[in-house]
């Protein structure tokens, strides 16, 4: 029963704290989102920042397992899966479930460099991202698709950072069309051409 | 003496907002850091909102004016002219005045999508520096250095959405690298093939 009760606040957290931010959203919220008194809060987690500390683990696992979903398909080559995964995403936006951006890129805009904790939390978060981005990659320049000397890891972190920053510029510009124009530049341009 | 008052606001406004965020920084600090009692606040904006505002326009304001400045210079040609103006961005990251990345991209990431005045101020800032950066792109494309095919507001489009994205991975990475990287990516390859 707690188990499920702390799912539950892991779960609104997520919602939350990427809607809201994080000095956006009170403990009363959070609580009230999970159905239990403001009370309860701190039997399940000792602080704000402990909870956000779970809510940005959860968040990436959630992440990091989806693109390992899209890695293991085997029904189509490794450039193709990964602009699949990206394209489900912008699918997922469209569809309403992703409209407040990536919880992660949030949180580091709002407090990355200001809160020492939770700044290394999100450092660590983005680097497992960028991690499972890689083996597409790799895996494309094995089979000849990618230029041998362009270098994965390098690649990896250009394709978060700019979708990243296609996520910001989808709110400036209220439409999905800096997402489909950075992916199309990437992939039909950027690796097309190495 | 008010205009003055007034002034030094909308400066520690651009400071305390890009570095902290819109619900992380209170009227209290904003009255503190500006030399002014907290209850005189409201003798120069009606409430943080307006504050905010003001203080959008204002930094929006203050960077057009560095790319227009970077547009005047008659040096150089129009593609190395804009090269130019995001390495004195860089250079001033590094020299750690920058180091919060930037408050129209933290706070479209913050609130763009939940509170709707001031994520409507934020998407007419962005388009503002967005139309600030075409004309490079325009005059490089009359002078041949840029295929005439190239949508310019496409690229300024990129260009502006791909330094936010970078600027949230420096906050990742504790590292100007991604800065770097994006800037040698579009200049040296993308822009450069096109």
């Amino acid at each position: 029963m707690s188990e499920e009760v702390r799912e539950r606040l892991l779960q609104e957290g997520i919602r939350l704290l990427r809607e809201h931010g994080y000095h956006g959203t009170g403990i009363q919220q959070i609580a009230s989102a999970a159905g239990i008194p403001k009370g309860s809060f701190n039997y399940y987690f000792a602080s704000k920042e402990a909870f956000a500390l779970a809510v940005i683990d959860r968040y990436a696992t959630r992440i990091e397992e989806g693109i390992r979903a899209a890695y293991d398909r085997s029904d189509l080559p490794p450039l193709a899966r990964l602009r699949a995964y990206f394209d489900g995403l912008l699918a997922a936006i469209d569809s309403a479930e992703g409209e407040h951006g990536c919880a992660i890129g949030n949180l580091l805009a709002e407090l990355g460099d200001t809160n020492e904790i939770l700044g290394a939390a999100l450092s660590a978060a983005w680097r497992r991202i960028e991690k499972r981005l890689e083996p597409f990659l790799l895996e494309a320049q094995r089979a000849g698709a990618l230029a041998s000397e362009v270098d994965p890891r390098r690649i990896a972190g250009l394709l978060l950072s700019g979708w990243e920053g296609a996520l910001i510029a989808m709110r400036a510009q209220r439409s999905t069309l800096p997402l489909e124009q950075f992916l199309e530049t990437v992939f039909d341009r950027l690796i097309a051409a190495t």
